[in-house]
C-alpha cells in the first residue's frame, strides 16, 4: 500500500553500487590492496586547494546571516550572473542571469528539467550507452524512456536509430558527451546533424524537440584538439544541465546549474516551469555555501592529469592484453567489448582475478563492461597482472 | 506543452515571496528603516559560532576526497549513528542509524516521505493553519491535499473535524508543531488523542495512516514547561521529518533528516519507499560537509533569546494595542485575527502603515494574518507606532 514503484527503486540496488558494496566487504577479507575496484565513478583527485581556502575565506568574511540564509528559488542572483558571463565568454552566447538556474547537483537538474517539461506518456530518447539514472528520472516525471543504440565499436551517434525512434510524442534527447561509460565526445558534425534532425522534427510534429545536454563531464578531456561542442550555439531548444561534482571533485557537495537559451520564443514559460518543478519537488534552493564559492572557483578544474596518465596506461594494456576497446576522449570510464556474448558472465569471470568491472546492460549495451579509471594509478600498475591473466583465459592476444 | 502545472506553479509567487519582493522595492524607495517587514521566515540570529569553527576545522583536517565526494544515498553511517544515539538519549526511542536518512532539508524530507507512502488519489490530511507548500508537495506526489480546521482562538487540534476527513483513502496526516503559522505547541494529550484516532481508522480501513511530524521548528520554544511531543513516543507509525534550518540558522545550506520507527511491521519497505523516493527525485545525497558538520554540532541551537523577546515584545504591544492574537509557545510567527473579515484588505491596509504581513489564506485560515518575529528587536520597536495607528484605524483598543 506504499507506494511500490519507489520501494522497488529503494530495493534493488544499481549494479554499480552492488559491486562497489561486494568490493568493501572483499577488500575487508582479502586487504584493501588485493582487490581491483574499476566500479564507482568517484573522483580519485582532490577539490583543488583552491577550494578549500575560498570556503574558509567565505567562512570568515561573510554574513553568516546572508552566507546561510534561504538564497532565492533560483538561486544567488550574483552567482547567476557571474556563471551566465563565464559561459558566453567561452562559448559567445547571450545569457543572462535569468538564464540560468542553480541545483543540487546534475541528477536535480536532470529531474527538474524532465518534470519542467515532461506530460504523461511523453517520450525521451537516450543514445545507448547512457548513464542509468536517466530512465529512473524520466519514468519517475512521468515520460516513457527510448533507448537507441549508437554505432558498434566507435559508439558515435546513429542517426537512422535516433530518426526512426522520433515520434510526435518525442520531447526530448538526452545526450551525454563526454559519455558516461564509453567516454565518447560527439563531434561538432554529429552535434550538427543532430540538431537538424531534431529541428525537422520539431517543425514535421509541431511539437518542440528538446535537447538536453548532460554534462558533468564537460571539462574532462585529455587532449588538446578534443572540443565538447556547446549544444546550444547549434540548437536553441537546448537544456544545459552542468554539475562540479567531476570537474571540481565535489560530487558529495551537490551544486550544479540548469542553463536555459532565452533566444526560444517559449522561455519565459519554460523556466517558469523549471522554477515549478524545482519547488514541487521539494529543493527550494541549492546549498548557499557552495553558491558562493562556485562564484569563486568557476574557472578552476582539478588536477585530471591524474586521470590523462590512467587512461592511456590502462587502455594501453587492455589493448596489449588483446582487449577491444576504443580510447575514451573524456570522463574517466572505459567500456570494454565482452571477450563473450555475456558481459555479466564476463564480470564474473574478471571477479575471479578480484577484478571489479561493471557489465554494460544497464547502460543499455549488452556485450559491454565500464571500468572506472578515477583511480590511484598504482591500483592500476597492481591490477595489470589480474588483467592479463583475465585476457589469457579468453585465448586473447 | 510543457508540464502546464509546474509553469504555473512557477509563475505564481507564494504570497510570502511576493510581499517579501514588495519589501524590497519599497525599501529602496523610502529606506530601509521605514519599511516594517514582518513577511519571511529567514532566521536573523546567525548560526552559532561553533558552526563556523567546526566547519573550518572539518575543511582543514578531513581528507578532500572522502570530505566532498558521495556518502550512501542515506547519508553518511557514522553521522546517522550520532543522530540516532542522541534521538534516543532525548527521547527514550531504540532507532538506530539505519532509521535515519539524511536529507537536503525539511522540504525535501517531505517531497520524499509522501512520494514514498503516496499513491495516485490518496490522501493528506492537515490542520489547518499550515505551512502553504505541504498542498504543492502532496499534489505532486500523487496525492489528494484535505485541510482541516483547528479549534477557533486557541488553533489546538479539532479531533472532531479531523475524524470526520479520515476516509480509507487516508494515508497521512501531517502536523507541524511548533506551527508555522500559529506557533502553537499540540499538547501531550493532544498526541495521545491523535494518536488513538489514527490506530483506530487504520485498524477499521486495514490501511495504516501515517503521522508525519514536520519538526523544523522543534528547538525553538521559549518557556521552560513547553514540552514538544516526541511523535513516536506516542504513535509508532510516525515518520519524523527534521530540519536544522531554524534551530541553526542554516536555511540556505539544506540539511535535515527523516527519521523512521524500526518497530513497525512494513519498516524496510518505508525505508527502502524513502531510498527509492529520494533516488527518484534526484537528490543522490544530503551534501557531505554539512552531513560532517551535523555530526559535530547536532545538540547546540542558535541564541533563540532575541526570537523570545521579540515575541514578548510584539505580543505585549498588540494586545496593548487591541488586537487579538494568542501567545505563540514556539516557532517565529504570531498569527493576529484580522480586524475585519477580509484578512487581504487587513493586510493592505496595514501596507499603508509600511507594515509587512501576510494574510493567512495559503494558510488555509482566512480571517488571520502572519507576523514573522525573527527580525532585528530594533524593527519591532520602530514599528510600534504603526502598528498603533493600525489598531486606531480600526478603532481597537
Amino acid at each position: 500500500m506504499l507506494n511500490e514503484k519507489n520501494v522497488q527503486l529503494g530495493k534493488v540496488r544499481s549494479s554499480i553500487r552492488e559491486l562497489f558494496e561486494y568490493g568493501k566487504k572483499r577488500k575487508a577479507e582479502i586487504g584493501e590492496d588485493n582487490v581491483f575496484d574499476f566500479s564507482i565513478g568517484n573522483p580519485s583527485v582532490p577539490a583543488p586547494e583552491k577550494v578549500k581556502d575560498a570556503l574558509i575565506e567565505i567562512l570568515n568574511t561573510y554574513d553568516p546571516v546572508l552566507l546561510h540564509g534561504y538564497t532565492s528559488a533560483q538561486g544567488d542572483y550574483s552567482v547567476r550572473k557571474t556563471l551566465a558571463d563565464y559561459i558566453n565568454s567561452r562559448f559567445g552566447t547571450g545569457l543572462n542571469a535569468d538564464c540560468l538556474y542553480l541545483t543540487c547537483g546534475a541528477a536535480a537538474s536532470l529531474t527538474i528539467v524532465l518534470n519542467a517539461i515532461l506530460n504523461e506518456g511523453d517520450e525521451i530518447i537516450t543514445p545507448a550507452p547512457f548513464f542509468p539514472e536517466y530512465r529512473v528520472f524520466t519514468q519517475n516525471a512521468g515520460g516513457k524512456f527510448i533507448s537507441v543504440k549508437c554505432k558498434e565499436q566507435s559508439f558515435a551517434l546513429d542517426f537512422n536509430a535516433i530518426e526512426s525512434a522520433i515520434t510526435p510524442h518525442t520531447k526530448g534527447v538526452i545526450i551525454n558527451s563526454p559519455n558516461n561509460p564509453s567516454g565518447v565526445v560527439y563531434s561538432e558534425n554529429d552535434i550538427k546533424t543532430l540538431a537538424a534532425l531534431l529541428e525537422k522534427y520539431s517543425l514535421k510534429y509541431g511539437n518542440p524537440i528538446y535537447l538536453i545536454a548532460d554534462e558533468p563531464y564537460r571539462e574532462l578531456v585529455y587532449d588538446k584538439d578534443t572540443k565538447v561542442p556547446f549544444a546550444m550555439n547549434y540548437y536553441p531548444r537546448s537544456i544545459v544541465c552542468y554539475s562540479y561534482s567531476k570537474s571540481l571533485s565535489l560530487p558529495g557537495e551537490r551544486i550544479g546549474y540548469i542553463a536555459v537559451n532565452n533566444q526560444i520564443s517559449e522561455f519565459s514559460d519554460l523556466y517558469a516551469g523549471i522554477c515549478g518543478a524545482g519547488r514541487a519537488l521539494g529543493f527550494v534552493c541549492a546549498p548557499n555555501l557552495f553558491q558562493q564559492l562556485i562564484k569563486k572557483v568557476y574557472s578552476v578544474t582539478s588536477d585530471i592529469s591524474v586521470y590523462k596518465r590512467n587512461r592511456d596506461r590502462l587502455y594501453g594494456a587492455l589493448i596489449d592484453y588483446g582487449f577491444s576497446v576504443i580510447k575514451p576522449d573524456g570522463a574517466f570510464y572505459m567500456f570494454v567489448k565482452s571477450p563473450e556474448p555475456d558481459a555479466k558472465a564476463f564480470c564474473e569471470r574478471a571477479k575471479k582475478h578480484e577484478l571489479l568491472i561493471v557489465a554494460g546492460d544497464d547502460f543499455g549495451c549488452e556485450g559491454y563492461a565500464r571500468m572506472s579509471y578515477c583511480v590511484a594509478p598504482e591500483m592500476i600498475e597492481r591490477a595489470l597482472p589480474a588483467l592479463k591473466k583475465l585476457a589469457e583465459s579468453y585465448n586473447l592476444g
